[in-house]
């Protein structure tokens, strides 16, 4: 089975080591943990779960978040981000998946924060290359752009890719990006600098902007379709479940909800 | 002056005869009224409302909502949206502005989502020209393209423009497109089909998807950014202010808000 799940999934029910279990009670032996849940058990053993279990890390949730309103900002980002490669890097992570922040504190150029955004990245590169862990863009959708992410379209991820050069790629989440005209042309332009697919579904109406995701086939998202799309530029990757869901998902148990993501997507999500 | 008031912005508190005697007040003599509101104080008196006062009505919201689950509802949208041009053409108004429409009831095919809203923009311009009302595509965020408007890019909208000919334009509203990276190339290109522009603010944080947006100032858009953009393609007229907010500028008095409208619009929105 080509599932991860993403721990944010189930990020209110359950700590790493309790979300481990509850995957391999499912079969499901993909992961992707965020850096927080990773510090509340240490580094150490994480890898040790991940190691012992023969787990394969989608990607570590997440690096990024380089605008700043001042240099000792910037730079303390960069820092971050380093350790954060590091963190990878003994996850045996496939990528470090990068949101990668939005406007600076009191700041409406957002042309500037994309430009910090790009630094950031290219000085990255070197160790990213170095430690064999590549860096994803994940593009957010639009919405987010003031406080997120201000990378909101494959398309403008890609044209980062482009300059910054080699051990750059994206992530391709449905949630972000599924509204995109152009999302058919720039998911082919991708090709092998796909790192990670994420799926769930947008949910109409959509009460929040953030916690409000979808399972799959409860919202709008044609993920077949974009499946099609993702496996004809070349990525067979696992297909990996980030639900935020504060008033829904969150509130059931982890074992319900971990039953529920591999049901929808043995019946849903195949390309 | 070149001040426009939608009257979405004070709909609460006001039909469209005390929203125009409230705009006079305040030596605003463009207004773009919603049809809903026309309809209310009937054809004939809102347009000797116009004429009367010499008014010019920056557009008249909205047609559009052309995709459907089966031909009577695309009949029925056509139909409707021909009623609209004749309501457009009585009030003399600048523009129809069109809000498209997003999926049909319980379709995940946004391909055919658009084609329909294509379909149905080319069905209505010769009745468009005819009447001498142009048509303005307004290209609505992303974050509405399940349920109000599946075109969500000025990009996407100028693509249709190109294939459906003369007569039809865009409507430019800040708050849809602010975060588009390709902003500045596509007001460019868009050019003289530029056919209205709207404002508003982008506040963070957004509590709502469609009843939060903020006055001119509260948020991180650049506003004489996107003014000089606007300026240069060759579009001189009004910024019509259009603001749905429902747990604040609703539920002030319309004299308020339309004196901070015009406070906000002189000190932060020139070009």
């Amino acid at each position: 089975m080509t599932l991860s799940i993403n721990f944010a999934t189930i990020r209110e029910q359950c700590d790493m080591r309790e979300a481990v279990d509850v995957c391999l009670k499912h079969g499901i032996t993909a992961i992707a943990p965020w850096r927080d849940q990773v510090a509340k058990i240490g580094l150490a053993e994480a890898a040790r779960l991940v190691r012992e279990n023969g787990l394969q890390v989608t990607g570590l949730c997440r690096g990024g978040m380089f605008p700043a309103a001042d240099g000792t900002g910037i730079k303390a980002a960069l820092e971050d981000n380093r350790r954060a490669l590091e963190e990878a890097a003994e996850l045996s992570a496939d990528c470090l998946v990068l949101v990668v922040g939005g406007l600076p504190e009191g700041s409406k150029d957002i042309k500037g924060a994309r430009q910090m955004v790009e630094d950031g990245i290219a000085a990255l590169t070197e160790d990213s290359r170095a430690m064999r862990i590549p860096l994803a863009i994940e593009p957010l959708h639009p919405m987010y752009a003031a406080d997120r992410a201000c990378v909101n379209t494959l398309g403008q991820a890609l044209d980062i890719c482009d300059r910054v050069g080699v051990g750059v790629g994206v992530a391709v989440d449905v949630y972000h990006v599924w509204w995109d005209p152009d999302l058919e042309t720039q998911i082919a332009r991708a090709g092998s600098r796909i790192l990670a697919h994420h799926i769930c579904d947008w949910l109409v109406p959509t009460t929040d902007l953030l916690l409000d995701r979808g399972m799959m086939g409860d919202g709008v998202i044609d993920l077949p379709a974009i499946r099609r799309m993702v496996e004809a530029a070349g990525f067979d990757g696992p297909q990996e479940v980030e639900i935020f869901s504060a008033n829904n998902w969150w509130k059931k148990p982890a074992d319900a909800v971990i039953a529920t993501c591999k049901d929808r997507y043995e019946r849903l999500c195949q390309a």
